[in-house]
């Protein structure tokens, strides 16, 4: 879709309030497109003066400028990605993945309000957050459209880079926020920071590189354990610490508590984007990280082998599913009901021990359901099994393991 | 098998030369079975003195007592493990097993030289050795037998624990080797240190009570980076801080580099048992943690998406393979040989920073077939992918989302 | 568990009215043990007889015989299984498992409405029966036994083989159901029946070797086509030929309609046993193949390709699940979670015709969340994709081709 | 890429010599771009004389005109993914995937030779095929570039239909091949055939609906059993029916024998297409059909029930690789080496009855890596493993269960 197309029409613009979203409403306006900008509290910890964002977005000329409040949503999410385990190819929580299927979610519902059928946002051509932005509208609302101004080759011809955009919206007074250049890029919500591009991109830069907005390096933490205590009801942490919380409340405390531990900090190299290439980032994530890290202890003591094979099974699916704009699809929800089975016994008490990046079992208690059990220790005793039963077992086995040899199958030197 | 089935008989037995392998050998050798105590220098840390082990065996009445060099075979296997990212059940390095297939394999071999055909060992019925052993007898020799005192109705009758089994081998004279006991058991080897049973069997101990063998708590660890390199050459470590190194002297120098850091203590709380049942069990492996963590830094910068999806299955089937007595069968077989495949592109130097049990990447370089570099990322601007190609990609994707929506497949509220 | 523990005690068994039930009945009996005997109506063909059967294990010596009509609830399971797709090892309808789950979970109920706490059967040391009966035993009733006479020393001492059991039988007026015997033994219900052993075994035997009982071989099938239409609503089939079915109803007409043009006849020659030795089966299961056949046609109008690659993991596990007695467990449970996500859109009519074996696909309509439609196909040329697209679609893709070609991961010659 | 910037240059162009080719050559001859036009002899049944072809291709403007024979090499292909199962979701052989890879790798070979950097295709940017034609091309040559005439928008104003075409080549005197219309549309080599488009998109219509190219319908073919015997040697089939054959002539001799008997006409409906959208087929394939269900049933004797798993994920991967253009990448290759190590196991000859479409299993024999054998049999009698024994088995495997029951995670009703 091209600009040119918009001329007259009213769009809703994803609008974080940076330099991109400035010039893009201004450009945009200047064309005669009606822009309404519409920017999501996440609980970004990097800008939190949304009003602030929403007077730049006007004054950048938006007919309107709207901030919505998805942070008790996108808490939920966190929760659920939690307990599905859904790390991108098993490494890192996905948190700009998760959050922006919740944006755009949140985004239409605003948009077909006001009658608006285009989204517009500032994702560029090469990363995963395009095929999130235009994916989720197309599965929630297949009638609207999506205009990406950075794969217009009218707005790309416009604006070859920073400095031309930095040109522009000061000859068109626009107010835009000076901030002196981070030496990368970062996208961040409640749930976690992205970190990436700029001096990230070289293969001599580590973790230690990135300068941590939601608590500390490793290296900076308190030089003692920090003990966190977390309850859970059916998969959901519904106390920190002995203190009842909400989902939000608890991402909020949990950033602080988990975040000053240097907890989260995750850098696994490069990644697989979904357009193919590799890219490099490294993440803070310390509430989500301590979340799901605590998660996997219970299921530890919950799920028996088979419900945990399926389980990670469930996890690589979930965690590619969200990163790759499908968190809502047919697929996803399929998965999320076979998860939902496994949560009604994740209820619990799980206590971890916090020191300078490591989350290391401390204690765990109140689990109804778990396997792992003193019932379970004694029973053993009492005859249901002992172990001379496992020569019988063993024989089963063997009589297989010993057919494969005979029939010349084993090929080990 | 029952031990009077044995009588008259030579047997091997799998000797550790503890209080189990003193009793185990003194009681057949007084049931009139003829016992040659096998040995296997695995390079444990808590036992280095083999030759007092063999002493201590013949002492128990073995006719003969022999210690077998395993250490290059079980650091090769130790690479293979890395390689595959063979963690059970995701989460920990399985050095136990490992150990288990090559030692019985090794014994074997040691077997068939003096034409023994009965295999005995000291595992428990409860947990995993003794599957293993009689697994890797039964695929690599089928003709030969297991003898399992600790499945033997006698023998359990005979020696109901460990009081029983003192006093025993002292009014028999058994020079047993004195140890004051410790608060829970540990099997060792090269790869690692395996702590259960005892007071890790409570639900309030977490890893922290331990007291490591292989280095040191994180808590204990230097408060300063340490820097290490290791350049893989299709997949198996060939320097480690530039120095040349063989498999065995990797793990051998890994183990206190990384153990002096506080790496690779694991505890993933609780894990299935072949047998079903949930064990508590706490790892140390500083040297295999820190060279699958490298390891797997290398595969991110080497292995597309597609590989890597594949090459995550082949890590969980491994992972349960190698845990279940499977690692020389012809599924273990046929997926190290894709692992193979997959190595030989796994080639490159990876440095990383260990702090108190953290492993942080740090830089890469030398890997020629590393997907992320210099010439694909100018590649980029040489108008292979441009921005605005990825509104035809989207718009590809975007049709069968939109069909999902319009054939009321999307369910999400 | 061995006879003498019973002596004196209650104990339900699972009554065929064939030669074992009544050897096992009138043993315990002498031994001093008192035997209900509960036999299930679950729509065996080969069998339909009932009353007399009761009458028989009276004979035998039971203290009591109920017959249990399991029909509507096995039915309900058939459509669930093929629903799942969940064939054993991709291959054939596992009619016996699932019978034997549900035979065992309404055995349970009744042994409970009674007071007795011991579930016995007649299945063998070797199959896979006694799994099901004693897993599904101890998943619903923890504190309930099972005893299995071909697994206790002394019946097998006692009974060597048929002609023994004749023997005792005759011996002790026990009223045996005279059948000359058959060249395989069969087991059977409405869903399907398994042929095995005998002349079965032999390597020289295929599938025309048996004789069946749900209909014909497909050389002895009519020479023309016969159409079938099923309409589903959710999964569930609802109409046959237009007629209103309950699950019930369905399968007993399509057992006729199915059978008598040869469907269902499968042979996967030999497959694996949960106790790992290989086995061989023939299998009759016209109605369940042409309920499994027609609903796949619905899935592939239905599921999109990442929900297919879900449904065919979950199918995949299912199978095996229930083939090992699984398949009530909470892996079983979170799979049939997902299942029924899906399966929400599967309503719509199919049509195939049968020929001889075969069951082809010949018309669908009226799906209303099928994604092959009319709309889609004019949708394409309403704009939403043009041909020009997948340039930049392939471009895309192209990229990541490129660099795995310039990095040296191409190995083909 | 677009026409205008090849106009002086020298591309390949992937010839089949009908309608499309003759004016795709004309057309890009008549705007100053040389044509060399690359026949591959595929064994295609439909279009046998390929010198006619090549004359049609000259005649059309073509610089050269080429014919390479990529019969053996298909055929070597053809054995290679019937040893993968690899049929697409599960259900059919992809015929036209297989050869489009081979095809674009031979082609490539010759440009290369030639000096010539672009490949051009006649196929149309909704399918599959030009997946292939492009994926193959990046990987195997990095710097050659693909054009694509139904991608590029001058040739789609050009060219609306094929009325247009016909006008535009009688105008310019090329000969092209009169064929009346079919109703649907065709792809053929000698592994089979896919008809698509045209009525078969109609759901009103079926298998039945093709007039067969390779053999027959099933309600054409004999009305008696034909015996047909297959000779493995590692995979390879060495012997039919006695006779000893290479690759390419079991494929030519078995579609001929498969053919005749309706064997592998296949129809699952619909598929899902790489780009997204599910499109129908239905596809002819009775030598490779007749191949793949033998050497399914010598894989089911051959691999025990861990090794058939693994394989079973092999084959669904590899089905999908070669559906979606990447059969030669890293991921594919991995799978093959894992496949490669079970086929050396895959020895032995099996014997099946073809009937009006249906194969039957009738005998196997000398396959000497076979699990289910005499041997196997009568070791069970010698006290390898007992029928008691499994009484100690499903003890150990009742522990598990009756915990799950006890902390309440059974669930059904």
């Amino acid at each position: 879709m091209q600009a040119h197309e918009l001329i007259g029409q009213t769009i809703a613009f994803a609008a974080s309030g940076g330099l991109d979203s400035c010039t893009i409403t201004r450009w945009l306006t200047d064309m005669g497109v009606k822009v309404v900008a519409i920017t999501l509290n996440i609980g970004q910890p990097d800008d939190p003066d949304l009003e602030a964002v929403r007077q730049r977005m006007l004054a950048s000329g938006a007919v309107e400028a709207v901030v919505l409040d998805g942070r008790a949503l996108l808490a939920d999410e966190g929760v659920l990605v939690a307990q599905a385990g859904a790390k991108y190819e098993g490494q890192y929580w996905n948190t700009t993945g998760i959050a922006r299927h919740m944006t755009t979610k949140l985004m239409l519902a605003e948009m077909k309000k006001r009658g608006i059928k285009v989204l517009s946002h500032g994702a560029t051509g090469r990363g995963n957050d395009q095929c999130r932005f235009q994916l989720v509208t197309h599965m929630l609302e297949p009638d609207f459209q999506v205009y990406a101004p950075w794969r217009d080759q009218t707005f790309l011809d416009a604006f070859g880079g920073r400095k031309e955009m930095i040109d522009y919206c000061q000859s068109k007074n626009v107010p835009i926020k000076v901030s002196h250049k981070k030496p990368y890029s970062t996208d961040s919500n409640m749930l976690g920071l992205t970190h990436e591009a700029g001096k990230l991109e070289s293969l001599d830069e580590g973790a230690f590189a990135i300068d941590p907005e939601f608590g500390v390096l490793p290296t900076q933490a308190p030089d003692k354990l920090e003990r966190v205590e977390i309850k859970f009801d059916k998969g959901v942490p519904v106390e920190l610490n002995g203190k009842k919380v909400s989902p939000l409340e608890f991402f909020n405390e949990a950033n602080i508590i988990a975040g000053r531990n240097g907890v989260g900090i995750a850098d696994h190299l490069v990644e697989n984007r979904f357009v193919g290439i590799k890219s490099r980032g490294v993440y803070e994530q310390p509430g989500l990280e301590l979340l799901g890290a605590t998660f996997k202890y219970l299921t530890q003591l919950v799920l028996d082998r088979r419900a945990h094979k399926f389980y990670t099974q469930i996890s690589l699916l979930l965690g590619e599913q969200v990163y790759q704009g499908y968190w809502y699809d047919p697929c996803s929800e399929a998965a999320k009901a076979a998860l939902k089975h496994f949560c009604q016994f994740c209820s619990g008490t799980i206590a971890v021990d916090l020191y300078k990046g490591n989350v290391i079992f401390a204690a765990a208690k109140d689990a109804p359901n778990m396997l792992y059990n003193e019932e379970a220790a004694s029973m053993e005793k009492v005859g249901e099994y002992n172990h001379a039963d496992t020569e019988g077992f063993l024989k089963v086995l063997g009589v297989s393991a010993r057919i494969l040899a005979r029939q010349n199958q084993i090929t080990i030197k």
